[in-house]
């Protein structure tokens, strides 16, 4: 009942053990302190479970970060669910539908689920928050989706972090944000749910460029105009796609772009940068201990884009790098290599 | 005649041999190759003039950086302005008006002047283009704006560089624009001049609050936040001057804001992040070879603001720490102290 009363509820499901989830687990641990709520994490690996239970840590992902006493782990997918009335989800995008599709059974009733993934569906060209829809028949006001400025590692260490907390209805979005909010994390809610989620996919693949521009001993003034026009066409896809201009110049837009292209703790910014250094693809995935998801994603988009018709030079001329029709060399040039004439155009 | 009727002018002054002016008349100068325009440039002192004319160089500014053979050097205001038919300026922002009141008499007929400087003027609260009108008695379609993520030392370099071409008469706009195209830099045109001399102004502010929490070892997450927010209000001040919002997500306003916030380079930045170290606002200026000018334009900006009811936060937090009001760890907390609430509000 806690989402349609205002209630807190009892118990907190985090499926996803990775960084991102951990770190969020112990956001909601955190805000949790001084009641009986619990937080219950799911993880694929019997050890990391283990380790969070017994040692309160998860080395793998987070070596130095002590856990709220209030997280649990299991391997048990069910048990974890179990009463759950808030379901975070912080699984690798691409195997997001085949996942829900285990789990849908077993979801509590009412339950609103949370969505920490930034990618789009290969094939499908889907975002996140259809998927979770589609595949869990839950109406738009259940689901949600977090994003913004918000590198893990900073979290985990608890230095102050804004973000974004995005559902068609404010509502449901207010009641998560009471429930995410320890002193060192502070959430906005908007109900630009489409805008939030193509910030938080596509800064991904324009982090990328930035990366190979940073790889190849690129200036500041370059970086710099990158990010720019890869925040135009980021905005002009959200837009086509009904999603609002001030969500993309607000924390899930610009914040979570610029965030991702300063930071070297940033996959997707260190991937980039390595295929600038002049690494193959191949080179790249094998060094990378998770995933970069706009190397999935980048393909996803370029196709989106395309079939509704938006441009996106940037993203085109990335996705033409990671599938090996241009060089990085090549890429350079393009991204500045436009004839004299009004900014807007 | 030149900006009349679009032909090319025979020579082109520049005063202000710092870095940026000499950095624009080597711009000037390389792209003018090949033809008989000339570029002189007008510095104060003359050991830099005699550099610049002997060994083709300014040492005291760009060391390493060898200028074209079209460049000369003088200390008379008189003589380089002789014939000019395009008068760019690069002096401080807070000298300007007197040094105009010098050569008023000087210009030549017709001249179109371009501002390539970022500050407002303290106690009338004007921007640049306000103070050249007002005292050369120009009309707005002979005065231009460049501006733009636009760090000297890596355009120096000659790596690609984007910037905006401002004019209210857009044919002017672009008959500069065609005078400053060499390979390496590419100018964009715009007719709005509020809101691209807005975004370079309030970046120098924004970049110091930025700098701070360098120094205080603030990570990226809260950096990103501050860029993101300090863009917001620079935004609603250049709105409520009759600015666009579009300038403002541009290279002009997002593009110089996220370079000068990322880069080493960036006097802003730099002396922000002194002052966020412990250093006092005396200490910081006394290491700084050339002015942050951010710590002078602040308060101007908050004023104007003030008068015109537009919300400021960062801002005026800085102006705080910069009148010795507020404490850099006093800064910190209340960057993201807001209540609970909805993103736009």
């Amino acid at each position: 009942m806690s989402y349609l009363d205002g209630s807190a509820p009892d118990k907190i499901a985090v499926l996803g053990a990775g960084s991102w989830g951990t770190t969020f687990a112990k956001i909601l641990g955190d805000a949790a302190a001084g009641t009986d709520r619990k937080v219950v994490l799911w993880g694929r690996r019997q050890e990391v479970v283990d380790q969070i239970n017994d040692l309160h840590r998860n080395p793998r992902y987070l070596s130095t970060t002590e856990l709220p006493q209030n997280i649990t782990a299991s391997v048990d997918v069910k048990e974890v669910l179990k009463d759950a009335e808030l379901v975070v989800l912080a699984v690798p995008a691409q195997t997001l539908r085949e996942q829900l599709r285990s789990l849908a059974g077993h979801l509590a009733q009412d339950a609103v689920v949370v969505s920490l993934m930034k990618g789009l569906e290969l094939g499908t060209d889907q975002r996140m928050s259809q998927v979770i829809e589609a595949e869990l028949g839950l109406s738009s006001d259940r689901v949600v989706v977090i994003s913004g400025p918000n590198l893990a590692m900073e979290i985990a260490r608890q230095e102050p972090t804004a973000s974004v907390v995005a559902c068609t209805d404010e509502n449901t979005a207010k009641w998560v944000a009471t429930l995410c909010k320890p002193k060192y994390f502070r959430p906005y809610t908007v109900d630009d749910v489409v805008g939030v989620e193509i910030g938080g996919i596509v800064k991904n693949v324009i982090a990328l460029c930035v990366g190979i521009c940073e790889g190849q001993k690129v200036g500041d003034n370059t970086k710099a105009s990158v990010i720019t026009r890869g925040l135009a066409e980021t905005t002009r896809l959200a837009l086509a796609l009904g999603g609002k201009a001030e969500t993309m110049a607000g924390l899930a837009g610009l914040g979570d772009l610029v965030a991702t292209c300063s930071s070297a703790l940033s996959r997707n910014h260190t991937a980039g940068r390595m295929l600038g250094e002049g690494l193959t693809l191949d080179e790249v995935n094998n060094r990378m201990t998770q995933t970069a998801e706009g190397i999935k994603s980048g393909r996803a988009v370029s196709d989106l884009a395309a079939k509704i018709g938006v441009d996106m030079p940037i993203t085109n001329a990335v996705v033409g790098v990671l599938e090996g029709k241009l060089t990085v060399d090549e890429l350079g040039p393009l991204l500045l290599a436009r004839q004299l004439k009004s900014e807007g155009e």
